[in-house]
């Protein structure tokens, strides 16, 4: 398989990975156990990917990582607020 | 920064963001809030991410998502056998 279209595939899947917990999340409104330090490292690491893909101008490593970064801070808020 | 350095750093928090979460799992034995479908499409995700740094012999991207992988199928496991 050509490797750029690998990484396509890769990135789109670890980035759009959060969806179904954020779903699950609303349906529920159940976080207790979520862990907010996972959100808070991988909303971190995710962060800084985006800065690498601004770095070498990489549009899918800015866009895949930009919407993950979106998708586990609203998990983050969801997680602050619903405190259940 | 450095770029490398960066992509370091980037790929080990996004590797070790799982820890927390399996950490707190594996106290209270409680998995009822994850989401067993993000669990399947980030392992998935990231075994493609460990395939491309294979064909591109990339060792930290080789590394950071294989740990990623053992650390998200241990969580599914105890997704699928805590069963609370």
């Amino acid at each position: 398989m050509d490797e750029n279209i690998l990484g396509l595939i890769a990135g789109a899947l670890t980035s759009i990975a959060a969806l179904p917990q954020l779903l699950k999340v609303l349906k529920t409104k159940n976080t207790k156990d979520l862990s907010a330090m996972m959100l808070v490292i991988l909303i971190s690491g995710l962060s800084l990917w985006v800065w690498y893909g601004l770095i070498n101008d990489e549009l899918p490593i800015i866009l895949s990582n930009a919407f993950a970064v979106l998708l586990n801070m609203i998990l983050l808020f969801c997680k602050l607020t619903f405190k259940k």
